[in-house]
C-alpha cells in the first residue's frame, strides 16, 4: 500500500492498505481515520454506522490497522483520494495515549522525553526524516568511495593495548584480560592501507567522555576513510571534497520530501573548496574580533564559527578547510609539513562553521614511527602488530573521518546531536 | 598505475607506476623486479648496471617503489608487458625478510602466525581476495536491500539492561553505571520498524564465548533485516532469499579475479530454497543415520552437514531452509506456529551444511511479549523501552541475520572463521 495505490484515478478499485491509526477525526456525520505507511498518510472514512460497528472508542492512536475498502476521489484527502466502504482488521490494538504526541506538525516533547520514549517518538514524520537522511549520507559515503576503488572494511572494536589514545578509553574485563572499546578505526585502515591502498569503514566508536556537551556522545557512527600513494594532505582533501559531492548527491537524488519537510537546504560543494592555514586563521581572529589566540593549539567552537561565518561571506562556502594545525596537540601518527616541522600535514573541515572532519597525511616509514612514539613517550611494545605495516613497508597515505550524526545535525540544523542519534549514549544515558 | 598502463600496446611510452617489491629475482643479465598493487604485479627489468646504480641488496621485499621508465612488449612477462629503463625512488625502504612470505602461490604461515602478523600476511594475494568478497558481499546485502525500500540503521552497541538474553554479554564500567556490549542489533531493528518498516544494519556484535571452536569469535559482523507488514516467517524467507541472490549476483560481477583465485564457485540460489520442518530433519536424521535426535531442541553441527548434503543430492541446492523449531530453544520474542504452540514461525538457512542465517516472525502484540516474559521468567523492567514499541502499536513482523564471516567462510570452502576475519577476537587473542 502506498499513497500512489490511493489515488483518484483508481477510483472504483478495491484495495487493502495497512498502517498505523495517524490521526481519527469523529464527526457527527463522518469519520476519518489517517493511516499511516512510512512518509504517507492515507484517508480512510467511515460512515458513523461503519465507525460504530468497527472502530471502538478504546482503539486509541497508533494502533495497527488492515482496511479493505473502495478508493474514491476527494480532493480535500492527501493525495486527493480516500478509502471508503472500510472492512477493519486489527492487526494491535492501542488503548493508551502514546507518551509523545505524533499527529502534530512539530514532535511534541522535550529532549529528554522524546529520547527516553525513543521507540514512539521516532515515529514522528519528522524524527523520521533526520534518520532517512542519515541513511542516505552513509549510501553516498560508500558509493562514491566504491567507485575509485575503496574496499570497505570491518575492524574489530574490542582492542588489547593499540588504541589511539589512551585517555577517554572504556575498559572492560575479557577472559581474565583487559580490553578497551575502540576509540577509531584508526591504527586498523592504515594498516589495511597496506593491503587494499584505499579503504573505508563506516561503523560505531566510543568515547568515555566524562562530561556532556551538545555535540560530543560517548558512542557515534564515524565514517572512515584512508588511502595510499598520496602526495601529501592535499590528496586527502581532494577525496574529502568528492566524498562531501557525492554525500549531497545522494541526499539530492533520495530525500527530496524529506528535505523539503525539514526545510534543508543542502550545501553547494565548490570544485574547490576554500582553504585557510591555521595560522592565517589566527591572524584574522586576532584582527577581525580582537581576540588573542596566538600560541593556542587548537581552535575553539566561537573560532570556528566566526570561520564559518566569513567563510560564506568572502567565499559563498557553507565549508571551509583549516589546515596545518600545530604539530604539539596531534596524535603521534601526523606528518610532518615539509619545512615547517611544528606544523602538521592536516586538515579540519568546517561545515557551517562547526568542525565535521578531521584528517592528514600520516607518518609512513618505521623510523619515523620509532621516533615519534619515543618523543610522545608511548610505549611501542603493545602497538608493535600496527607498526608491523610500517617495518615492512608502507606508501605516502593518509585519511579522515566524518562524524555521522554530526554531518546530519549541522545539514538539519539541530542545536543538539541526539537529535542526529538514534539512541543516544551519554554519562547520563543507555537505554533504551 | 595499473596492468592497464603498462601493457604491450603502450610499447615506448613513459610511466610511472608505484607499489610493493613483491619479488626480485637478480640473474647475470638481467634483474626482475615484481611490484605489486592492489591485485595487479607489474614487472620492471634492470641491466646489471641499472640494478647495481639502484637496487641496493639492502633493499627487501615489501619495500615501497616509485619507478620511472618506458613500457616495452615481454611475452613472458604478466600483462605482455614490462617497464625498462627503471629510474627508482625509494618510498619505503624494508631492510628484513617479512614474517610471511608473500611472493610464494599461497599464503606461508600456521594461522596462528598469520594472525599475529596480519598486517603482513593480510598482503598475500589470497588472504586479500578472500576480504575482497567480504565487501562485495556487504555491498550485494545493501544494494538488495535499498532497492527494496529497507532503510539503513545504526544502533548502539553500548546497552544498559536491554540485551537480548544474559548469557555470555560483555560488561563494562560506564560512568558510575554498568554497561553491556549488544549481542546483536534485535530489540533495536525492532523497534525500528515502527519508525521505517523495512530496516538494515551491518555492524559488529559481541558474544563473550567462553569455549575457542572453528565457528565462534567474540566479536564479529551481523548484516541484520528486519521488516514489518509480513504475513508470517515465509514472508521473511523469501526476503531472504532474494537477499542471497542478491550477494551472489554481485559477487559474480564484482570479483570475477577473486573467484577464480580462490577457486570458489557461487551457489545457484533457487527460485524457491528447498524447505524441511525440523520435525521431518529429525525423523530423516533418524531414519537415514540411525541417530536418536527426537526431543533434542536444536540440530548439531554433524547433523547439518547431512542435511546439506541431502539438500545437495535431493534437490541440487547449496541451501536448504530448516522451519518450525521448537519453541523451547528459542528467545522470547519468537512467534508461535499457529495451531502447534511448541513450535515457532522461525527458520535457520544452512549453506553447505553450516548455519549461516536464523530468523522468523517476531511477536508483535504487547499482551505477547507480557505473557512472553512472565514465562520466561524475564524482568520486564529494563526492558520498558524495547516494550514501549509494542504498548504503541507494532505490524507482525520478523527478520534475519547473516553472519558476515560465516557467510564468507562456507563461500570459500575456510575451515576456520578467522581466515575470514580480519583481525579475529577470540578468548585469547585482542591483538593485532
Amino acid at each position: 500500500m502506498s499513497l500512489e495505490e490511493v489515488k483518484a484515478g483508481y477510483a472504483g478499485q478495491e484495495v487493502v492498505v495497512r498502517g498505523w491509526m495517524h490521526a481519527c477525526r469523529r464527526l457527527a456525520q463522518v469519520t476519518f481515520v489517517l493511516l499511516r505507511r512510512g512518509a504517507d498518510v492515507v484517508q480512510v472514512t467511515f460512515t458513523p454506522e461503519e465507525a460504530e460497528a468497527q472502530l471502538p472508542r478504546s482503539l486509541g492512536h497508533e494502533s495497527v490497522l488492515e482496511v479493505r475498502g473502495v478508493v474514491a476521489a476527494r480532493a480535500e484527502a492527501p493525495g486527493g483520494a480516500e478509502v471508503i466502504r472500510p472492512v477493519v482488521r486489527v492487526l494491535s490494538a492501542v488503548s493508551e495515549a502514546p507518551p509523545v504526541v505524533l499527529h502534530k506538525r512539530e514532535a511534541q516533547g522535550s529532549l529528554g522525553t522524546q529520547l527516553d520514549h525513543a521507540a514512539v517518538a521516532l515515529r514522528h514524520p519528522r524524527r523520521r526524516a533526520v534518520f532517512r537522511l542519515s541513511a542516505a549520507a552513509m549510501q553516498g559515503f560508500r558509493e562514491t568511495l566504491g567507485a575509485r576503488g575503496f574496499v570497505e572494511i570491518q575492524t574489530p572494536k574490542l582492542v588489547g593495548g593499540a588504541t589511539e589514545s589512551g585517555a577517554n578509553v572504556f575498559e572492560l574485563g575479557y577472559f581474565g584480560q583487559k580490553a578497551w572499546l575502540a576509540q577509531s578505526p584508526q591504527l586498523y585502515k592504515q594498516m589495511m592501507v597496506g593491503v587494499f591502498e584505499r579503504v573505508f569503514e563506516v561503523g560505531p566508536v566510543f568515547r568515555a567522555e566524562p562530561h556532556a556537551t551538545t555535540r560530543h556522545l560517548s558512542e557515534y557512527v564515524s565514517m572512515d576513510v584512508e588511502l595510499g600513494f598520496i602526495e601529501d594532505h592535499r590528496t586527502v582533501m581532494a577525496t574529502l571534497r568528492e566524498v562531501m559531492a557525492g554525500i549531497m548527491a545522494r541526499l539530492e537524488a533520495s530525500c527530496g520530501p524529506e528535505l523539503a519537510l525539514l526545510g534543508v537546504t543542502l550545501p553547494q560543494v565548490p570544485a574547490v573548496i576554500p582553504s585557510i592555514t591555521f595560522e592565517e586563521a589566527q591572524a584574522w581572529i586576532e584582527a577581525q574580533h580582537g581576540v588573542s589566540v596566538r600560541g593556542e593549539p587548537d581552535l575553539a567552537p566561537q573560532h570556528e564559527r566566526w570561520l564559518g561565518a566569513w567563510a560564506q561571506e568572502a567565499h559563498g562556502s557553507d565549508l571551509l578547510f583549516v589546515t596545518g594545525y600545530p604539530m604539539a596537540k596531534r596524535p603521534f601518527y601526523t606528518h610532518p609539513q615539509p619545512g615547517h616541522p611544528t606544523a602538521s600535514n592536516s586538515f579540519d573541515l568546517l561545515f557551517r562553521g562547526v568542525e565535521l572532519v578531521t584528517g592528514g597525511q600520516r607518518l609512513h616509514r618505521y623510523e619515523a614511527y620509532e621516533a615519534a612514539l619515543l618523543r610522545a613517550g608511548i610505549d611501542p611494545a603493545p602497538l608493535a602488530g600496527y607498526l608491523e605495516a610500517f617495518r615492512y613497508g608502507m606508501p605516502p597515505h593518509g585519511g579522515f573521518a566524518i562524524g555521522l550524526e554530526r554531518l546530519v545535525m549541522q545539514l538539519c540544523g539541530l542545536e543538539n546531536l541526539r537529535w542526529a542519534t538514534l539512541f543516544p549514549r551519554d554519562t547520563h544515558r543507555l537505554s533504551p
